[in-house]
């Protein structure tokens, strides 16, 4: 089977929408996702950037925030600008990647629900928590296993090999054939990559 | 009829496939459109840039040139990176903006497919002497007409039209009601907005 991973960010505006779209599209494609969780921040840090280029560059903000507005407004979804923008997203990462399928996916797509369609603090161990009560899944173990070294170690070694495959920004498709395609708007196109030219397991 | 206006840039990238892929789709949609050159030279500025940010950030540039790749690969059309990049382009903004549609829509298409598709140096007046000729335009005239104050001026005017209607990057796809939609993957978009909510000319 034909398989891509899906890289994102919990603090990325984009990956919101793209969380929500992606599992549909790689299933009508035949397409198996890996979900892949990271922080941009090292690879921001890296250009000279300390904070969002959409809040260092506030025109690329506004213009982001009113494309957003368009986007999930094309999807009937809400949005919510989460205040401070962007949310601090490192414990809502290494819980998503303490985790495995299909509870990964599943609470990833709920945080981004509540940080974008609700506006709700993704920083805040309580709203981790509650999400992962509607996941099913035992919050207190789950939090130990995130804070571990393990786990924390291996977020790192996810953000480094983020950097090594050329990946700049979130959310990001990344092919067999090590292809990567950025943003919301290249979902279909990575899948089709992936589906067609390259891709197999 | 419904309107919109292209906004494109000579050195940037994206406004090659833009430019050649934007007539047909506005007119399946009935939509007119307003060829509008413009420099994204003082944009850059004003935001510290003083080099394409594909050239500052060379992680986003070879991500872009892959990109393009792609785009240009499923298009079917050449692409040949012009050295240096980015190109000169004030001189073929001005001769662009000195000409009336049809001929400067069909100008501006030329002058990307030497540019992008065979990496002809666009900054030199021999070069779009010889795109002109093509067009059926008289070169010498035009070029006076194109170094003349009137038209120097009205670039620049362009120019901070551009900034203040929240331009950040080019191809823009700009709607009567003020959209803006920006990147070769939003021209879909935003004329479907032109040619359904607002956009009545």
């Amino acid at each position: 089977m034909a398989s891509a991973e899906f890289w994102y960010e919990f603090a990325s505006t984009y990956s919101y929408p793209a969380a929500l779209r992606v599992g549909a599209l790689a299933d009508e494609r035949g397409v198996s996702l890996v979900w892949r969780p990271f922080l941009l921040g090292p690879i921001f840090m890296a250009q000279g950037w300390r904070d969002s280029p959409f809040n260092i560059y506030p025109a690329k903000g506004r213009y982001m925030w009113r494309d957003l507005e368009r986007t999930c407004g094309a999807m009937g979804v809400p949005l919510k600008r989460p205040e401070p923008f962007p949310q601090p997203s490192l414990l809502a990462a290494r819980v998503a990647l303490a985790l495995e399928d299909p509870e990964r996916s599943d609470f990833s797509r709920r945080v981004f629900v509540a940080e974008f369609g609700q506006g709700l603090p993704i920083g805040e161990r309580a709203t981790l928590s509650a999400l992962l009560e509607e996941c099913g899944v035992e919050s207190i173990p789950t939090f130990e296993r995130a804070q571990g070294h393990a786990n924390k170690a291996r977020l790192k070694a996810e953000c480094a090999r983020a950097a090594e495959i050329g990946i700049i920004g979130a959310p990001c498709l990344v092919t067999a054939d090590g292809e990567v395609f950025w943003g919301n708007d290249r979902l279909e196109q990575g899948l089709d990559w992936a589906a067609g030219a390259g891709g197999a397991a």
